[in-house]
């Protein structure tokens, strides 16, 4: 039997891959990437394909991106068994996935599905939030401080508390809610402590401060916001 | 004029370096690392050593561990003139710092002292919190989940706070606390969602229970807690 490997790519450059990783995936057999919107590569393939070895055999398949639960766990399971009938055939079987493979990433579920069947290792990756943090030299967290990791899908109830008692909070997939997640922030006067960092680390990167964008802005899909209460940006 | 380079060497094993730390590294004409107690090699260094080059001159600087914020603001300012000077006669520099550069390290206050006089490139590396995830293939968050990185020499009160609004607490530098978070999580009957990890990725790694744990155990100082609310280990 071989093993199923969870592999975190990072945020965007294929040299914020750990060795590692990169070792990983050279010594796979096979490798599960998603599949992108209609012919280009995903990102997390994109990233990693500099380390690809010309006998790993790269299977691509769709994982749905939709509110439908029913429909997404129908296509992790058929890809769980995929998985599992691979490594059961002896293969080393990996899955890529962008970030940090512990953090919101569609590899936990596939890790739930298959756990019991096959052995499972994790390759941890940089997130999109470290990232961030590195691009403009500044930390997430110092002392004592504390740091909160929250979507910006979840309730304004439950951000609004993240800003209550934390020094640092992280605002992950803002792009739909930025209506929204700038008003509060406008609301409780944190505009001036809050950046927004999109495409971290990728050529097309860009930082703004949120004291200097409109309220009715289009965000793009990978952008973050990082606020740190105890500074002005 | 050269550049001073924060880089993250992550939690311990040498392959959880990035491609860009490792090539950062071996650019280098000095870097600077702290000095650990005895003739012993700092865990910073002994992680990065596999990637020194010949003709990479090491500065081994002594960095207080004390409360005595004067002193450790000294030493910082007598250690990051030196960077300065080093980096303005030509040389790149670099500091490595166990994990991320971006969480909870010396390198925040050299990056903070040295930032208006030399250019300063920040390489993020792989958190302690992030390698306990992967270690157990358990996710620090799913779906619209919130994750608060807090240190246990936070009061108890901004703790129990954590703990209150997050499905996911990472409670990191819990050596010296042991005690007193013990009996927290046994009060709010979190004792069962709690796993210790020590020495994360190192061969000396351990991870264990809380509940089955003693009160009055000695913890390791690499020590972490993560403690899911949604799940019973």
């Amino acid at each position: 039997m071989g093993t199923f490997y969870g592999i975190g790519v990072g945020p965007g450059n294929s040299e914020l891959m750990t060795v590692k990783a990169v070792k990983t995936i050279e010594q796979l057999d096979i490798l599960y990437t998603p599949k992108a919107h209609k012919s280009a590569l995903s990102v997390a393939e994109q990233i990693a394909t500099p380390y690809f070895t010309d006998s790993l055999t790269i299977k691509r398949r769709h994982f749905p991106m939709t509110h439908n639960l029913e429909e997404k766990q129908q296509s992790w399971n058929e890809i769980a068994a995929e998985i599992v009938q691979d490594v059961k055939a002896g293969n080393d079987v990996g899955f890529i996935t962008l970030g940090d493979p512990s953090v919101y990433s569609t590899y936990s579920y596939l890790a739930d599905i298959v756990r019991d069947d096959v052995p499972i290792k994790t390759i941890a990756g940089i997130s999109s939030y470290s990232q961030i943090a590195a691009e403009v030299s500044i930390p997430l967290t110092i002392d004592d401080e504390s740091l909160e990791v929250i979507p910006a899908t979840a309730s304004l109830d439950k951000i609004s508390q993240a800003l209550d008692v934390n020094d640092n909070v992280i605002l992950m997939k803002v792009s739909t809610k930025f209506e929204a997640i700038y008003k509060l922030l406008s609301d409780r006067e944190l505009l001036g402590n809050a950046l927004l960092v999109t495409d971290a680390s990728l050529e097309s990167e860009k930082t703004r401060k949120l004291s200097e964008m409109d309220v009715s802005e289009k965000v793009p899909y990978f952008s973050t916001v990082l606020i740190k209460k105890q500074l002005r940006f």
